[in-house]
């Protein structure tokens, strides 16, 4: 089988590569049609390991996929051969402690795709638990597909804030993740989305909205245009999605008492927390590991119209131009925020 | 002062009256503007009561305001003369159990305008506590700020759901209240609300709506639609918005395993209820009464366009054409989702 | 193997059946100890049915149930042999979506053992999934870990009700279910429970708890106890443990506002809702459905001492006394909480 | 009025001074029984200020109180001369956004007992709102009375974890705060405490309770501790009570995936927070400040039982001792948990 295979840092090659393919009672087999780049896919690619994850043996990378199915398991019923699908790349242990109370993505049995020593769906055909394979609505398309997983990060985001309707949220970080998270928090009760990032080519994206305001944190206060907007009272609600740890420095600031900051990105290094500033507003915190149950919300909210994911797939690069997809989302072009491989 | 004055059952007319205009240290006066005319007014021109509460003494009408501030009580810091408002009819005791818990709308001493003893706003002037009197943002009208009222009673709705992003919604019943129902719902998190009525007119209001599918129940299945929209699964929440006892002998079967049903119409009678079938799929039920902390909420859906209230006030009428107002009112045109009077 | 069968309506042999012992990588097989003799097991010996489940075939009856592992699967890694252990009876499909969301007890294509056409655990050994089967704490006895599965109902009660510190509850019906959920509600927060029957009977076990306010509805009004009790306000939690429909008539009566009352007990038929009335309070109804991810929680709560279920263990007959047990238990003697069967 | 007056750091005396005695109409006057000493009071004592609160003029401590009424305001109802009561220190404006929202505590206009420039209550009588006055149960002693206030603190950490029956909960630090968190966690639905400290002498008070497992870290690993009673998954609740940043180290390995950490002590400076070890496990943070709505609830675990304090109850200083009252309590003994003063 032909796959985008990650030898070792820096060293990509398009090749032959042995992968499982029989087909388990309850999986599905499925052709691949497009792929979305990620960060992680890139790191790997850059860095060779994030964390703990280190590439050792060549990988497939690619974890965020959409294709139609060719086979289907002698027991999956929701399923049949012809459905255009997406899929979820984390599979757990289905009986596991963790998995029976609803949070699946916590059990440590997750086998992941493209994340160490797991391969990745860069490839023309992958087989699937079916489980973890979500039919794509008529009016959805393969592209938007395949970006459900980066937008299921957001709506985990926005599921664990607890929303409710009409609360103003700050998202900081406005990379695929951010953007993803702020159509999130629209999509999930916010009025409004105060949108900060230092680089204002990341913000056009959401020049149109007029539930976005954005913030070019160079050139403007978010205290200043979070106090405005609330009057004084600060968000219910505060995306933490650039990773920075300088933004803890203020990031309590935004926050109205009793509200809720929620951390999708992953700063390198331990942050500063001042315990008592977020006791003194009984603030909450959460934290976002993937998705749990996600995928189907993110479908039908792109089905219906609540949430347009179509501005964000920026480019899309043939099969055999995988390397050449990697280079480009290496170099991070701010206007990108989606780049995606269609096979061929 | 004029005011619209509520004699006895269908007898009202536009006469003086006595009513209290000093303003309290943390009062503010307001100038009227617009006045929705609610079912509750309409039920108590036609009936003289609604339950409890029975109108004995006359009563000026009118509880969904907007207006303009023409005086400020001494403490008063958040408002100033000349601000646009719109107004939360229900004042509790602020020291009260209840208020203290973030409730007050479930206080007993809470004093309602339009809610015999008490008088409404159909008046040129009322005064106000100034905690209860909320600014409009400079694109929302004084239209869409008298709508507010009705809007909260869906925002509360949606609240009380706890709803998640992505959240399939069946509202059942598109009178003003599960009009403004469905709305909160798609503002709350729903990626789709399944609207239902036995009138045809009433559900055309949604007819453009992408996120809204439509059901006439004379003609199609409430029940294969939900079954079709969710798969099989059924839907998170269920807003009850008809008060027609029939609905609950099929209520609990459009809601999913673990699901919600929202009880915000009012049947006359008591309900039949299967309390197996709910355990089954150990369904919660949430009611609702009123609204406790949404107007502010409210404002900002409208303000930002998350909500668009617009295509739902259907008429208006002056002060002095007010006694006709209720007339047409009470005449239920299924085209009338709400009318308003507009203050000469 | 040697097994108490259900033949046929009032119809129970303590005889051979074939049972299959096949032990499956992620099984563990137990030697059984103590079986609880349940309410559902009665009723199918007396009425041949619950609902729609049916005896058809002769069907082995029992599902409270604690033993001993004697052989496990080539993959399980958390027990091993000579384990004392008890089971949770009721096995869902584990890629499903109501497991993956965290609520398997609402799976339909759940197993429970002793529901036709599932045979139940009065037999000398089983062969369990080992994601289902909880190792006892030294210092629980197997008759404790026999009544863990009616303990958990009554867990699951309180965890529905999302009890706060000191939440004041009423439980109505003090038979065995209503017994669990008052000990569940008092290690659950509550601190006081009002605990009501019409057999005063039932209400001895209570009688030297300071916590428990017993109330004899025949003799005492439940209204004023309450009202005495919350000055006034009502009770934070109402579980509903009768599933007498009568109850219904004032039950909403007994809740705070924005209480909540959760629908423990099973009505044969509908009952009559009043939902202005749950409306005027805004009140909340959960139900509940067995348990999901609860045995762990009663058997912590029982070795540390949280919860003495050892005054409920009425009388203990010989599996070779099996039939005889049911015919106690049948008779529904007021002092029988819990009758149980050791194997021989 | 005799009074126990802060002059300046370390200078304290028993001294008349003017404080206002007007009974409004929902005030209430009490005659003073027992106040207990605060680490805060200490504080101010040997510091002369806590953060941002200064003690620039001389100030009476004290915020712990129980006491008799002697008049009542007239619009007072709920209360009567010669009722026993305790009372709530933080006084919010009660039309504030946040008190209508159900967090007073939160309320920037709070007027604190005894923190600057507000005066506390070590004086015979004092006038309060009867709002946040608390009718003690004929069995809670006066000196239980007055230590429902650092309870509170306790059971609003336990209410913030939102706990569900059977949690295991961990409480780091033993002294008042810690205690009264334990016993709260217990009251609030926690199978088991695993309570740690690095002084012995503190952990003693819990020796005989079988559900509080005590570590002393200076002799044992927490960390194998949590493992060992939760089998390697973690503990569902941490909370936080020592205010020692070091324990921001190794905090988060005690928490179970999707466990919730409260943050209760509170840490001189920032502390260190590994975000991605958080979101690893998607643990939750919560943090307290002070409480809202929990006296009531405090009064009625006392009264039930399902709190015993007395034990925690050291020491007792008449008010003519009530400067040696604070000599002793800022000695810092390890046996003194909670010293108080009663008035002569």
């Amino acid at each position: 089988m032909k796959a985008l295979v990650l030898e070792a840092t820096r060293e990509l090659s398009l090749r032959d590569i042995e992968l499982p393919q029989a087909v388990g009672p309850r999986d599905v087999k499925i052709q691949i049609h497009t792929v979305g780049v990620c960060g992680s896919d890139v790191h790997y690619y850059t860095h060779g390991r994030i964390g703990p994850f280190k590439v050792e043996e060549p990988m497939v990378l690619g974890h965020e996929a959409s294709g139609t199915i060719v086979e289907v398991g002698a027991d999956v019923t929701h399923l049949k051969v012809g459905d255009r699908v997406c899929m979820e790349p984390g599979i757990p242990q289905f009986d596991s402690p963790a998995t029976m109370r609803g949070m699946y993505n916590l059990d440590p049995a997750v086998r992941f795709w493209a994340t160490p020593p797991i391969h990745g769906c860069l490839t023309p055909f992958v087989v699937h638990p079916a489980a973890f394979t979500f039919r794509l609505p008529d009016n959805v398309s393969f592209a938007e597909g395949a970006i459900v997983e980066p937008l299921s990060i957001g709506l985990q985001a926005a599921k664990k804030a607890a929303m409710k309707p009409g609360d103003v949220a700050v998202v900081i970080g406005a990379g695929t993740i951010g953007a993803m998270t702020a159509l999130a928090a629209l999509a999930g009760g916010a009025s409004r989305v105060i949108l900060a990032d230092v680089v204002g080519a990341k913000l056009k994206h959401f020049a149109g909205n007029p539930a976005v305001t954005t913030v070019n944190v160079t050139e403007q206060s978010l205290a200043d245009v979070v106090a405005n907007v609330t009057q004084g009272w600060g968000a219910d609600v505060v995306f933490e999605a650039s990773g920075n740890a300088k933004v803890f420095e203020t990031l309590l600031d935004y926050a109205c008492p009793g509200g809720c900051i929620v951390l999708v990105g992953m700063p390198p290094g331990p942050v500063a927390l001042d315990v008592v500033a977020m006791q003194a507003k009984e603030l909450r915190f959460e934290s976002v590991f993937r998705y749990a149950n996600i995928f189907p919300r993110a479908l039908a909210l792109i089905s219906s119209g609540m949430i347009d994911v179509k501005p964000f797939i920026s480019r899309k690069f043939s099969f055999s131009e995988g390397v050449k997809a990697f280079e480009e989302a290496a170099a991070g072009h701010p206007e990108d925020v989606k780049i995606q491989i269609e096979m061929d």
